[in-house]
């Protein structure tokens, strides 16, 4: 509950207009929905900005189904659902709404928004077989209202082709770097860029990778400044937070 | 064997009435049925107050079915079976006492008992994906006589949820939390509640959760006290352990 | 705030004795003492019946003594301090109310009070080198009004010495198991009684010991139930936990 | 070198005002300071943004000295040094411009600029240990024109503290979260705030906290949103990243 | 090339009856069957007393097939396979020499040799589920000449089980000791015995048991002494030292 | 862009016959071709004189298709895929150039060339379930023109099976180690050879061996010199390594 | 309590020559010395053959020496101490009965035996800096009655020195292989030998040594048969296996 | 023993000229010296080329000095000691032979050799606190006859530094790559050089760099082709194989 809420309250409390009871109610109130298995916050695109987001691993596409259709009749015009099965897919063909893909295994469910900001998302992957996470954070980036900019294969093995796209690197608001392997990548464009980069390490590689490990340890460890690192294959969490710098302030400074 | 058993015995050779053989004999005699591949402990209702629980993992469907029967022979009148595969379950259809739950994977060969206690094991999850293992702790409670309180998805992202559910963890006497990923749930409700709170990290979460790794760590590191860990996805444990709790000394003072 | 002071609170505004911004205030009105580097916590004893704890471990001994005393001024009967080093100590001997003990490296400011419950918290070690924990455990414990009952030097490689102390085991209502190495005592005697065992396991051993691991994960997958662990040489958090339980519902059942 | 700079020089040799060989010379021409074992960085304050900061670890008291005189005599106005021994320190002191920090073991030799900014660096701790990391990100940011907004020893074990401060956390632009043991600080401030929030684990603790591990993983499988992780203990990078945020389109919208 | 042969081959050329070119080449003449993907050790018999045995993993049936074959052709009467496939197995079938027995995953091709010593292996199991371990160390011991005495069943969670064989484990002359989850048995076992316990982790478990780790981390610190570790789930390394043991000096003193 | 080409081009716009913005456009001009999801660097063989290899692994059959016919477009002659599955190999079995090779999951599309050079890479391994990542290895090295001689199953635990083969040892230019489970063979084939070993760890093995992780250790603390290591099952980086080192200088000396 | 002790008491107690209660307490009387901080187990020469050992790491001296004095005073002529400090031994030193060893950190107490079996330990070692671990195994060997042959730096860099002592390897009864970094001694040995040998990782190393995890793995995962292992840098638990399995059945056969 | 002296030997005893026992005795005349705790392979320099190192770690400065002058004795010329405490250099000042370096910690005993080659060995590395690693290596590499050249503080995080550079990146016959954090300097390398690339991972960094391995494995992961990697802070081990690659066949083709 906002602080202006709250003030609301008391002020109504005071002018003997709600009854202590009620009042009582309403501050234990809970400003979520409650169906049983899951309790979606319907609160969070006051709290936070950015409507209530749906992670369907671990759930059945049953309480998928379920948890979308609860948040848009809350009136939430564009529901994102991340590591989404073909089957849960399946599941709401139906309404006609969702934009389902199977690269990133993302569904939207309602309209994707036109872009509400200038800056765009810079997404650059090491190699190919990144792909998938990115498309989870540019889908999620879209999906929240950016413009979003792609640079796949531009790993350092060949770093001609991360040079050929130095003007858009120095010209981001901020870039998601998605890299497996060694995951030198965010290293070299945090080097390169003056804006926050987002190191997004994937599980993409064999033996001592250890299912990311390496490229995880490798971002933490970057010798360059403004990079911060999120969960191996979150493209998600990149894209969500890549949204949220790019709103900041209007156009780049 | 028991103090007191022991003695009586020691009465009836002094008394002449048990011959030294015997006596060693009995003495070597263990309690417990020897199945050859099994030896289920039919001692430890009485050495620990809680009849024998049938561990599922790793026996083959005839082997569960053959335990379970032994210890229903022997009169045991609740069977607790985890970690039951379906086929397993189907095994012990014919006997239509068993209680088979999918979710959960556990099945309850017998009749499973009227609450024996006042207080109420709590438990709550992180998230819905947390369920199961939530589920497996909420029926081996149940089946060692606890009434079950759930909270399901009050996962800290949203705290709200959690918070407009204060009233019922400051009134309970042992509290199970469930979370997968950071576990944080542990930490939190372990700052809020007066009562010990059992954590179950679970294999909830993707990339560096490294299965269950990073919420066991975090949850053995809660900065709160009167926390404590079972292993991940341990639910029967935490179960169990909030029974012998909520089973001390009546009602909460 | 508790539930019974909000109700208050509200009353109070709805009869017009306390104005809303007042009510303002005291809503957000922190139960802490505010000294910059530290909020200690002086609502603990409301929220959770036992006083706020100092944890020494990285803080100045000029820092302790000033937390230790500003909980004194706040009517705080026992302040236990926790990984004290012999110079933290030092500086608060003027005080002539410390109490410290330079095997646990803990100190107990004020009074250590009587115990106020009948049972027993039993603590155990694996060797003579785990008495450090036992005795943080043990003082802990103390601290908070429990009669302590120590075996000490009980591990497994030798099971005649534990075996010969089965008597106490089977009669407490809470076990404190210390031990560091394999770890091997906590299911033993977890195996053996029928009362929560509270794992902790020690920094105790070499090479493979890996500075607790070994025995960590050992007490995490003990084959016992009624098992659970707390972090590698939490002492303190073990004698908290086993206060907890050892003060519900007075005696033993 | 710059794109403008590049063209400009391709203009001079098409005019035949730059020979070839010269033009060869000057785009072979590295923008760093060669001493022979450190090469600073010179450039970096036209393409980042920000001027080169000296890393003191591993370094020589007298190696930090001859790079930062070095690059003070470029024209540098501010030089930040971390990781900077007391020894280090005294080395510089005769200069009469170093303000050197114990605590967080950071020098800045030259002025501490003015704030440049409207909005404030938040930065929280979940414990006293946490401050000299804390520390460091907050001489950070204040060395690169930040103000900067202290809410130190909010941990999650007592939530109350945090959410007496709940304010300050909605009005934040960007928000560090220091945290050590379980770092359950940063989901609970990411799920409360509209912000990014930059999670920052730190080596406090001990036994499972492994020397950050444990705050390390928690902080990468946040359930909250918003959230991205530097390195353990890295209070530098986390304020370059804060006033990176920051300063994006003067005040937050 | 044993010692002996060196001497005679010496002999042989002093004496003109082999030419020095000749010697050459049986000095270079190794004694194995080269496969070209395989070089089974034809010598092994002669230089350690016990014949070759085939490693099945990562080996193709028709690979398998082949080497056994030739082992058989080189006069080998017993032919041991280990992690054995049915499929494998069945390749074998029309040799009608074939013993496969599916729990172990073992095929032993030729006769199984009477046992040629007195003593008895000692093959102990914490639980049901570490019994196809334990049959891999029971077949090989049994293919090597060794009686075999089995103790299923009878971990630490109930000591009176293993304590009922006390017996049995003070007359062995070489125990293996096979665990999952924490290993304890081997400790238990080691303080109880007066010979060699060799210590077989195996993968069952689940959670923080890592695969093995735990029960394997667990043995090596065993605080009883006497006891030595094999590789998880490694029956065959038992077995065969087992037998190495046993075989030693007749019986036992 | 090599350095002869720039300086071309400076004197092109020296003398007027290259407009600026021209000249700016080839100076960003990559050298690799960009298919959107993949950017083949067909530079590479000019840049480190081989040429562009395709890592099959985590690319979809048709994108590999894809990425190979565009490289024989450009005129590569010989395209090496690896990590290939039968699947994709199907889809290119229509040009009738592919060769496949379903042990070590390589495809060679177009020629293998002649041997180039006079050395044998030689490639050893422990046992034969090495032999796939051995085969990668000598499928690489093969297409880049090597000549290659194979010792399979010469592990440590029979050595004369090795030493057997010492004077190939003695003779190779450069030799390949693989070997999984201790990886002991590299230690032994460094200590006995006087050129470059260069050591690939497998996955073979189970338990501790962790995946290959103690292989990799053992090789990474080989006590012989001149052994240096790559990835687990790395057999590509192998071969192209010991390629690189066979065209050195033509014969060994 | 031995069987035949067991029998005489009830015989005693039939015969009513032994009163109930008397033989209760005989039956609870613990065969160990009770000193609190220690219960040195008295029993074990006559349980495991073997007397009581002392370890000495985190036993403070005083502690030591009353345990030391305690045996001595139950008449057990040889008292072994490990992981004893320089300290520690000089509190012995005035009994004038002390063997202090600087190098391998262990005292020995009383005698040291004449040698009581034929058959002779060896110990060998991968290099010079493992001889401290390998000298407390050969001190332990030696207290325990074994005569023993040292086989120094015999690592498999330079394999000619390990070959060159072979004769001593086929015919030793049992030995110890001692090496640190990547541990393949243990692997070469043991495909040379034909008896049991242990392996005993050491510290010894740097970097991917981990502290001796490369060594304990590649011995755990030793392709060669009739390998077992210690904890990393545990002489003494091999010198006390060795001993065990020397003493059985007197000469090797 | 080579195979010509084999051939001789036999044919001597053929001949009649070397008794049949003598013979023996020369075959199994090891070509070391055996100082007891040591054994220098004074025969190294025949099979391999490079004459024996001593390793100091772990080894008394009386035991280098005693080595050392060992080999010296031997006629070895040059005699290269790594991780040699100021303390050993000490003891062998007397000499007036002792090259003592304190950054690197090696000592060469003798000349150091003229280059005997063409080629130079590039060592590059990440940072300035990585030259303690490097310089090991460039001095082993001088001692065995190497050119050698030295960039420094070229990390990724300002690649102009290192693209200032690349021309003698791409003139090299061999890299040494060192670099400590995310160790990405070797894949960047690599992607540049047409060389083999020796990298080195260096313990430098803090947190989640854990002592070296996360560049460790970052560089084992390295997406570049033509890398390999020796053990962390292994600077002489890259100097070895740099200079057996550089020796390779004469000047670079």
């Amino acid at each position: 509950m906002e602080q202006k809420a709250l003030h609301h309250l008391l002020e109504q409390v005071a002018a003997g207009k709600l009854p202590v009871d009620e009042a009582m109610l309403q501050l234990r109130d809970a400003p979520f929905l409650d169906l049983g298995f899951a309790k979606p916050d319907s609160h969070r695109a006051v709290r936070q900005g950015i409507a209530e987001v749906i992670y369907g691993a671990g759930k059945t596409p049953e309480q998928i189904r379920r948890i979308a259709l609860a948040l848009r009749d809350q009136g939430q015009k564009t529901v994102l659902i991340t590591r989404m099965s073909q089957e849960a897919a399946g599941l709401l063909e139906d309404t006609g709404l969702l934009d389902y893909d199977a690269v990133s295994r993302t569904g939207i469910l309602g309209e994707i928004p036109e872009p509400d900001c200038d800056g765009a998302v810079v997404i650059a992957t090491g190699g190919t077989s990144d792909i998938p996470v990115a498309e989870e954070a540019a889908r999620t980036a879209a999906a929240l209202g950016n413009p979003v900019n792609r640079l796949y294969d531009v790993g350092v093995s060949g770093i001609h082709r991360l040079l050929a796209n130095r003007e858009e690197i120095l010209r981001a608001k901020v870039i998601v770097a998605v890299a497996g392997m060694e995951g030198a990548l965010a290293s070299v464009v945090g080097g390169l860029a003056d804006c926050p980069v987002i190191a997004v390490p994937t599980s993409v590689g064999y033996g001592a990778a250890f299912g990311g490990l390496a490229a995880l340890l490798g971002m933490l460890n970057s010798c360059a400044s403004g990079v911060s690192v999120v969960n191996i294959d979150n493209g998600f969490g990149a894209g969500y937070l890549a949204s949220m710098i790019n709103h900041i302030g209007g156009n780049k400074a």
